[in-house]
């Protein structure tokens, strides 16, 4: 089975990425023909801004990967950017692609969502509107009464971002009628409302993430997918749309021309939801991560931070693993099946504390992290060597891809015109 | 001075792109480095439908501009899709391109809004409408009073898309509401009103020809140009909006990143306007053209079906050649001035018929396109030698496009990959 599958590289990997999706490919590179590659095009998509790190974090996925075990003599390894073809390809189905098929795409309409959610708030608070006049919507008076100053101004916008996400989600477009009307029962003043809808309306809001690159980005996938004809994509659930598209194109340039692509059928990899040490979605925005390449006082110290049962305050309270994220860790980190049911049972009945039982874990984190980091000592050593197993492959990928974009373009009726 | 130009292979070339275009060209060939390409990619953006054409059409293009002087020893010549830099550096350019901006583009505009007007066009007319039931807008009564059957539909028309032109280039997107009080004036249904309007709201009018490439084309334009870092683009007063955009985008670029790209600046080109046959605009949409590639018999008649003066109906009656379509051919193609004089005077005196003087300009144009003739058939007879001239301009354009790509994947810090 031939599989492809990218990563953006946007920095040094965490335990979320391991066992999100290294762990996944790990497992597919021993029974399947696998294309893994570096999505540096990708990484423009939303960071064009600022890309001073874009060849170091290059670098570092490649170090992460090898030292996790990606073989290269199991997987082809490349980086997207040095194969000309798929930014080819993408731009021949952009032709054939309608503009609505993006536009509808989940991930593009929550990007304007957040974006024209967040210019709202800004633009409200900004003018220092009071919220508590008038009759608001829905249980929100009830929510208000209850409530004083900095609440107040939480519960707001709450429903703010309740009535935004109503307004913007509706069957026709941006319901900005419906908006409207929310935004004056909160009291706001009337002109204040219209100056913030008509700047919505007028469409410049965020504009500057709302790039051509955005909205084309899952074109741009399609072919990072069908350059190698490739039969299966392991995905997330959230990428279910863009695999979707991805067949659609497919079909669609194999009607209008010729059979040229398979149509590739999504993997759906089970998200095993490593949180972060506060127990939000592990996140390097969120400074919440643990790092493969963290050093064993690095994971000590984050793993002392991390949060535990809230309702065990002493010693002496029993706690809850079942809410405590120290616990989830263990579950993935604490091999020896006795020793787990162990801290389970001492927890229980407060007979271990947080700190011991945080020790086992980071411990436990260190073991596993200790070959990873080794290797990607030695990996970092001599990198120019390991860089060049990215280079073979993305050369490899080059003649292949090219066999693709002949048959692509004869089948348009395109030149071609060789070396 | 660099210049870059180029034009879409969409069928054999006739006289309006010789004295629009080609003419210009040769002469900028004689004091410039000018690189003149075939936009085959660019034919894709609203034909990406029926190929099957395209490759006799560079075939065809190839000959077209070879046969009317354009020189390889002083122009390079090249085919844009054997240049995947183009499509590489449109893919970068699209990273950092607001989508407002192109959306606010002219042309894309033109096209939703001629999409959407034909739909509602259709759509009301195969309603069966009847329109002469209420006040209709402005002088709209005036005109419908003296109309009858088929006049009132065509008057109806008129109206209708003055009044979409009204909505749809209103300040604030496209004002439904005014169309809403238009159609409504014109007495239609209010239930067919709204389901005209909805359909049109709902924005999947015309979707396949609203494309992602469509869209996107005049980035790939920017690419074109800025890759050979042109100085000068020539283009028509409707192109300018398109430089004024890739002026942006390389602004923008070296903003962001660091200066590799000049601003190109726009030769204005005076439209030397030959209209075609019937006077409208020459086009092979409208049958009306004469080719370089037609024969001696197909341009005699041709001329003889060109529109005269219309008041001119008897070969006794004066005729006026400011308002002939043939004497606008003679003022290009009879270079006797004394002649072309006496065919003026001769005209408003009744002493040369039409058909004499259409014999005159067939002539004429034969002898002008004779040369051209002559030059087609030999290159045809060596086809793929001159093939050849163009796929070697591409080789050339490959270097140098290269070049720069390595200084734009340089600002942007992205690898490197060579072959």
């Amino acid at each position: 089975m031939r599989i492809v599958s990218g990563m953006r590289p946007t920095g040094k990997l965490h335990l979320g990425h391991y066992f999100g999706v290294i762990k996944n490919w790990l497992k597919l590179q021993e029974e399947n023909e696998c294309f893994f590659f570096i999505a540096d095009w990708h990484a423009l998509t939303n960071r064009y801004k600022d890309t001073k790190d874009l060849k170091e974090n290059i670098r570092q996925m490649i170090i992460d990967w090898l030292a996790c075990g990606i073989d290269p003599n199991k997987a082809t390894l490349f980086i997207q950017s040095g194969v000309k073809q798929h930014a080819e390809l993408a731009l021949l189905f952009s032709m054939i692609t309608p503009k609505s098929w993006l536009e509808l795409n989940p991930s593009y309409k929550d990007l304007k969502f957040n974006l024209m959610y967040q210019y709202l708030k800004d633009f409200l608070l900004g003018k220092k509107i009071k919220v508590n006049q008038a009759p608001p919507p829905e249980s929100y008076d009830e929510a208000l009464e209850k409530a004083t100053g900095k609440q107040k101004s939480k519960i707001f916008e709450e429903y703010l971002r309740e009535a935004f996400h109503r307004a913007f989600y509706s069957q026709k477009g941006i319901d900005f009628e419906y908006l409207r009307e929310v935004l004056l029962k909160f009291g706001i003043q009337r002109k204040i409302v219209e100056e913030a809808i008509s700047n919505l309306e007028e469409g410049d809001v965020g504009k500057d993430l709302d790039t051509l690159g955005f909205l084309a980005y899952p074109v741009l996938q399609a072919a990072d997918i069908l350059i190698y004809k490739a039969q299966k994509v392991p995905v997330g659930e959230d990428q279910l749309p863009h695999i979707e598209l991805t067949r659609e194109i497919a079909r669609r340039f194999n009607n209008l021309y010729k059979e040229v692509f398979p149509e590739p059928e999504a993997i759906l990899t089970e998200e095993a939801k490593l949180p972060g040490i506060d127990g939000r979605k592990m996140s390097k925005s969120y400074n919440n991560a643990i790092y493969l390449s963290d050093s064993e006082d690095e994971v000590n110290q984050k793993v002392l931070q991390m949060k535990t049962d809230p309702q065990r305050v002493k010693k002496t309270d029993p706690g809850n693993p079942d809410v405590c994220i120290v616990y989830d860790y263990h579950k993935i980190f604490t091999k020896d099946e006795e020793l787990l049911k162990e801290i389970d049972t001492k927890c229980r009945n407060a007979e271990i504390g947080c700190v011991d039982c945080k020790k086992i874990l980071a411990e436990n984190i260190n073991k596993f992290l200790q070959p990873i980091r080794e290797k990607r000592k030695e990996i970092e050593a001599n990198l120019q060597e390991y860089e060049k197993i990215f280079i073979d492959g993305t050369l490899k990928c080059r003649k292949l891809a090219e066999e693709t974009m002949k048959e692509a373009r004869d089948a348009m009726n395109l030149y071609d015109i060789e070396e």
